[in-house]
């Protein structure tokens, strides 16, 4: 499970300079033939609401996943609840952000689902995410 | 009207050492009992969403609840919106915690919703909700 | 587009000395006017779900919308994902509030949407809504 | 076993409408009726001086009391002496509040003895008192 | 009255891109028809001395005036003297900025005059005097 | 009533150069005489426990003293205890340094009891008991 | 020399609540009556400007001044000149304040000046000067 | 003499984990035995009451004392009274900790009583008040 | 290139349930047969003195390498020396950490690194540095 | 252009420990002279006014000036409005401090005035402004 | 093993009044006759190189030490490197300082190194080796 | 002797926009001319290692150089051996930055070798090191 927080969906026209030209479709079609080879089954979505980010952390407890990678955007430093979700589940949670969140604004370097993220990857672009899907792969 | 903010819905199986091992169903059949014995009426509800939240404190207000115990779960520590929402109605509010917030991560000390709460119970376990309802059928 | 962030829809009855009497609908129905005089269409909404703001600020860049007038209520101290939103659309935003969050609380002071809005009016009531309208219609 | 940190000897008359009207002799009546119904012996105590309830504290544990209902006063904010205190026997503390704290001054929302608190009872008068002790009865 | 604060003097020379090309002079010129218009009568002045406002602002209560417009320039963020000539005077006061405060470095961000002023305009260019205008005519 | 908190009976001994040469006996000699002069009788005490400066506020209270002139030492930057006795009687509290406080280490800037106090005179030596007890005779 | 900075000129006008219904001049008439009784000289003036405030200290000190009683108004918590000026001549300076400003906003309790002034008296009104005066007489 | 503070009599039974097994009085004993070699006298004391570590502070002054050997437990972190009376007194005084104070929370990274001591031995458990006893002798 | 900072010659060694069983050299050997996989070369080396790490990282640029991967180890939290060094060469660096570092103390979440390297990996052991690699090879 | 702040009339006579025994004309004398050796033409002011410092960077300008020093005195540290003037011209400014002021009280060691100046020489006494003089007529 | 770090090599030059007269040779010479006393070897050695201190601390973990005695100067308040270094090793490492860091300036008040030493002994000048030297021979 | 630290190696090719585009080996051609000039001799040495500065720093002790120029580079801000170094030697150092470190990030502001500095110059690029070779020809 691939879980994208809000903003994510204007990837592609969102400040190019920082996040990229690829939209999350562009992404999620590369990911998935990834997937492919790495024998892994994906499921990719996108929300602009904390609170479904959380139903579907919870939920990929409860349906057995072997792994999540979340992409939390904005939320990344504002949300205990979201912490809490993951630090609730048993489920290996994979932090990745597009940008390099260190190199921007302060109060981006402050990350509350980091310390209950199994691991980190930042600033590599939408390649962060197939690394993460490697090293989900490998758990 | 008892509410229950993020993560609440994973009670029994969530951190069983901190939160313990009842579920959220199995509260809400005591506390029932508990309410047939002094008299007043229950409707217990849970979401991950902080809009619904703030949506049920307002109903609240507009059908008359004579109060609300309410465990925001993640967002004590984080939503402003929350805080304004029990400020901006009159219906007393009362703030519970399953843990002891105090005795956890520095970043839970901070309650917004405390400051506009009437009380707060905390570290009892589910007793605390019990403890709550006395105290909100003796206001 | 004017949107309107958590509890603003309890205007009129909530904290009156703070906000005024007005209800969001009288206000609406006065901004019409002006609008029409000003030759703009309008469309004004409230949400309490931060994840709604967001979806509507996506729209209106989608819908091609001049400008957007937002009074993010709680919102504005705490949500970087709102923030993110504003900075990732071209529409221009201005950010009003009907009280002047300067002379209240601190944690009011701080905005995280103020850095990426156009301009802020606060602490004119109602009548702020007017001037952003005029504003809007100038831009 | 419950003790009353600095002032509390002045209730009835210190800015009642902080406080309440009772004083603590009333108070202490109305807990020895609700004692007696719990089946459980009451020891109520008050004292200015923190060396005091340090003694009062070691004492309940020597004294193989169940439980210790403690309201610090203004050492709550102050003295890790007292911390150190209830870290250091096996009785349960249960820290108690009439006023809610947190929506006073802002040093009063730091409390040294709530880490090390079984549980906190806050804002709710002198009836924190009678909750704190069927809590313990219950424990 | 509206007065300016130091180095507002150089407007249209000063940072064009952040304070725009405008003089003074011209901005003062268009607000004259704009007050003429409104039925009220201007007196528009700029001194480089924190005394000198505060003076003017003292003659303001004195010579009876129906509000002041007030642009601090940076003595808004370090004048606790000016913030106390604003408090000790009937006369309301309306804060403007050409530019976005809250964009720009975070000193800008904490201004002693907002807690005393009746409303703040920012970040909307000399159209921000114009719309003070029209708040004040309406007081 | 004069109290003087913990270490004011080393007067005459400790630090000399920040104290002066007066022990506290020469200080309240000529406090006598001042006292006769003005017609108000005198009651000057030291102890180094909290707890008594505690029990002799409330003791002040109930025996209806006009003022209480109060040096709390050391227990001026810490002790909340303090600062909620005299908040919590009705006497006016004069605070009394012999240093300037504020001329010495950065922690002896906080005074938990002048925001409760009736007034401040520091740095004056043994001469501010004379001005406070002065002050205290023509309230 | 008594000095007094901005918006004294204020005083019977300005906030009585804060600071009392006599002006500056009532004061001063009284002052002068009793620096006859002491047989010292005195000069009473007001600015509201720091500049005049710094020039007049350094006056003080070439004119062979025996002391000067300084309220520096709002200079006093952000004038690091105002603190140079005192520290850089003889002359010992006694700040006077007419409120008590540790019992009000946190801004207020930082005093460049204290730090180098003779001693200090705050929150005892007009009276203030008074012992002032007789404290300055007494160096 | 050799003074301890808050719960040093809980030691042996008081988190052993932390502070060992040997009770204040078996380490009392050895430490008397030690002294006898070195040809000093000993005087071992411990109180709840920070007044009384202050009063003996005084005491040790006055009765020519060598040296104090202090642990001020709780006190350590929070009072300024007792530092006070440390740099009221000519004796030298070696401060003790059995735990290593900064391995523990942060609050207990902050000693009042450190810079007025001669020197810190901290983390050592009872050996500490053997290498103190002998830093004492010889001084 | 391949640079390690202090303490990671321990790995294998150095608290295995933090940093894993698995040494340097082993590390090394793995990720040099996949280098060759993907057709790169590679030099990894290790110190603990940052002066080498800062010679080694000018030595890249000189050289011409293609990107640097580095794990600064605790010089990530305090070395601005090697941040200027990353800043002053064209070479692209990936920062690697094996454990979370977010996850550890406090200290550990400020990177003086992370704002001018490429990417950050963290969490995922030494299955770090081959996401690193292939990235690189990627760039 | 040579513009000194606040105090610097004392020169000569405040402090001598710390600023020299030299007054403000003998170093002008001084620096007349090296200025005729360096071909450029000098006026130096001095003022304890901060407006006037801010008409006289403005006036700089105007008069095509080449370079101003400027030395703040205690306005380094507070004046935001001295900043604004600086960054609100194109002459180069130079900043000059007597006294190392990095060596001094900490609030000595924020400069408003650096970060806009084009360079700062601090600690060389009145030999600073020769350096700057000749650092000028470089440029 | 005692390790010494930046400039201790000065010893009996640098600053004798903080750190007294004798050298570091000196110190060496005692030592190794107490050690001989108590029938351990000692190995001291000194480098200005925060590297070469955490090479000889993985030395001493190598080659068996039973301890070491470290000072590790200025160090100590900046290398979390050092820190990790202690931490990676089983070897119990006792902090020594010549001088007392906590009556110093406050920057020296924070250690990396203290939270994971076994102990620290400070401000007792060349004799706290010797009571380290004792401790690490009974540990 | 001039000494440079971390990364001055790089001058001429490292970010030239901020440090310009002679090498060091230019700069310290043209020194050694100007050296000549005034009389004196000159060393000028570079290292990445903050060990050799110190050790260079007590070599210019032991040889009885007049004074030391330092670049400290990025060590200027955290290293405080360096600043002990500096101290414990009775040779002046003169501090030199290339660029204007106030006008950077907020981390360059910091410095720990300005308290211990003769005096500082910055922002005035290699030119600096002219200065203050005449600075230190001049003591």
């Amino acid at each position: 499970m691939i879980l994208n927080g809000p903003n994510l969906n204007l990837l592609g026209t969102r400040e190019p300079d920082v996040y990229g030209h690829d939209t999350l479709d562009d992404i999620c079609g590369r990911l998935e033939d990834e997937a492919q080879t790495l024998g892994v089954r994906l499921d990719m979505r996108q929300s602009n609401h904390e609170g479904h980010l959380i139903d579907w952390l919870h939920e990929s407890s409860s349906t057995g996943a072997k792994a999540v990678i979340l992409n939390p955007g904005g939320l990344t430093h504002t949300s205990i609840a979201l912490r809490d979700a993951i630090a609730g589940i048993e489920v290996p949670v994979l932090e990745v952000h597009l940008s390099n969140t260190h190199a921007r604004e302060s109060f981006r370097r402050r990350s509350h689902v980091s310390p209950v993220a199994k691991g980190v990857i930042a600033g590599l672009g939408a390649h962060g995410y197939s690394l993460a899907l490697q090293a989900a792969a490998a758990l």
